[in-house]
């Protein structure tokens, strides 16, 4: 169970005609009608028709319903594009007989064309008389485009559950893709102090995948609490909000497009955490260094030039890959080439120490791959 | 020619062990003893042992003779690093009878490695003694890593010549691999003259390679002037630099590792020429949008995402892909598929207005393509 397992929530997965065949059209209802709800999105400032009209609906801090289609991402369609999103979540409001300022929507796919509103609205009743507390994994795979698999989880906090299901691919920045997370839990809590959770694990999951979460066109985490459950303390929502959104963001680093491993980057020694992060996601953005993570190759020549970029005085640096140091003060140390040949098959982990402050950051990233590029490639 | 075409130098290839065969030693030497000379080299706090020595040599504004070794940077060397860069060039100084502050050294190559010092200096006297006017080819090729062929260039100027060569593959940013451009003129000019001419000339060639010229541990560009020419006026000898820079930064573009085309972003309508750049770049950076231009796809959208995380306002964004226009005010257009295809096949060029400032850039790209992961994933 996903989105479904917290008390107060329905869902269903459907097929609107959005993409050629399968599933594209996925609801999360509130069972009592309008709860307490909170959204985090893109800051690009060519965000996405749904996101425009989301973000805007999410001021007043209470939603009942969210729609969302994969295979499309009705970005780059200007005022029509909003218009496509008013037509689907009004009729959707109407068939729930709530106001259509508590429904939401977000999309996900190519940027560039029009919605298929005909088709979507003609699935939406089928949709809406298919949801159910059971209904959670089909939700859960009707949001996907080029994933392999869902990303779905639960988590228990104390007297109350989070529940989640997220998308997101091709999402190595500055890469751009979309990545879609909806969570919800059964726990009272207000639209400020979900924010306030929300606010507090995005930095330390999503955007710590070297997405930078909220910069593609359509990112979207949303969180809805039906209240069934008891009243929480921020703390408390908080960390098993940051847990599911870690547990999420790990799945969605093993299913990244074309990769072939995930790398983790352990930055320490910077002046505070997000100079570590900064440093970290510029390693990360080279595809020199990605490259050679696909080699299994412990290339700490590039990451020493990336820092170097990054102004960071060589003398401080230790750089080890899985556990094994290989230069010091930005000097190469000698070391076991065949032990490291073995530890370096499959994921692995890279600490790069660049000094000798406080600053910690963990990025999860990925190798790049001939297939990744092949991919990419297509004509979509 | 290359270096040796304009008058008063004479140049050498050879071979000293660095790689495993081929050239990896190259000379090049003002016959009349020490000229004007000047230097741009990388802004990287990790910059290899030769381009400290080099930049600490150039600060008096004269040089004979730069030896440049391919097969190993000689970056992440520490102290020992530039011990064997002052080995080196004090051999050189003394089979030149010259003080050791005369002579320029710059490598590149894989980093972390020390040189072959010993078959390096073995190898110097035949270097010296092989220099002419008439090897200014083998020298070109020397200095070479992964690039296919050469990089050289000669341009007139009023009464005087400029000539080059170069290398540079694995080039785009933030790859960090090594651009290295040997310049030499006839012209009569002082240090601060050549100076202001390299500086005016690389923010347009080789900083608008995506290459952000100076940022791996080793790009170095160097200038000598013999002045058996004319003296010459700063217009004119920037005018002639900069030709030179442009044609071999062309030629690098064209010789990028793994790339199946070149495609000029034209960025326009931006504040500033410095902010229309920064565009340019960022969307050079993307693997998403460099994978579509291997696959030949209009793929706006992704352009259209970049602009939006920089912030740009999507409602006054043009983009065309070879004169057609496929997204106006942020929208996209209907276009013909068809014509568009054959205009995609090869090298292409792509505009973008951003808005209706005055800045405009205009970035030298590439394709991203699988062989470019592949090569890059080798165990070096």
């Amino acid at each position: 169970m996903t989105v479904t397992a917290p008390a107060g929530f329905i869902a269903a997965g459907g097929f609107g005609q959005v993409k050629k065949e399968g599933l594209d059209l996925s609801l999360v209802i509130a069972e009592d009608g309008p709860v307490a709800a909170a959204g985090i999105f893109t800051r690009n400032t060519a965000a996405a028709a749904p996101v425009l009209l989301s973000r805007r609906r999410l001021r007043g801090g209470r939603a009942q319903a969210v729609v969302i289609n994969s295979g499309c991402a009705n970005a780059g369609t200007g005022e029509s594009g909003i218009e496509d999103a008013e037509r689907i979540t009004n009729r959707l409001a109407a068939l729930l007989t709530v106001d259509p300022e508590m429904v939401l929507m977000c999309s996900t796919g190519p940027i560039g064309s029009r919605l298929p509103v005909d088709s979507m609205l003609s699935a939406l009743p089928g949709l809406v008389a298919d949801a159910t507390p059971g209904g959670g994994e089909r939700a859960a795979a009707a949001i996907l485009t080029t994933d392999t698999r869902p990303k779905t989880v639960v988590v228990s906090g104390d007297g109350f559950l989070v529940g989640g299901m997220a998308k997101g691919a091709a999402m190595i920045r500055p890469d751009l893709a979309t990545m879609l997370c909806f969570l919800t839990t059964d726990a009272q809590a207000d639209p400020a102090a979900l924010h306030e959770a929300l606010a507090a694990a995005t930095p330390t999951t999503f955007n710590s995948l070297n997405v930078d979460g909220c910069e593609s066109t359509n990112d979207s985490v949303i969180l809805l609490a039906s209240g069934r459950g008891p009243r929480v303390s921020q703390a408390g929502l908080t960390e098993a909000v940051e847990e599911a959104c870690g547990r999420l963001a790990q799945q969605m680093a093993a299913d990244a497009e074309g990769a072939s491993r995930v790398v983790t980057l352990l930055i320490s020694g910077a002046n505070d955490d997000d100079g570590a992060r900064r440093l970290g996601r510029s390693i990360a953005d080279s595809s020199l260094v990605r490259s050679s993570f696909y080699g299994g190759d412990p290339n700490w020549g590039r990451i020493l030039a990336v820092l170097g970029s990054n102004r960071v005085d060589p003398g401080g640096v230790r750089i080890s890959y899985a556990g094994v140091l290989v230069a010091d003060r930005g000097v190469g140390r000698p070391f076991d080439d065949q032990e490291l040949d073995k530890r370096l098959t499959g994921d692995f982990m890279v600490e790069v120490e660049v000094g000798s402050g406080p600053g910690r950051a963990r990025i999860i990233t990925t190798d790049l791959t001939p297939e990744y590029v092949r991919f990419n490639g297509e004509r979509s």
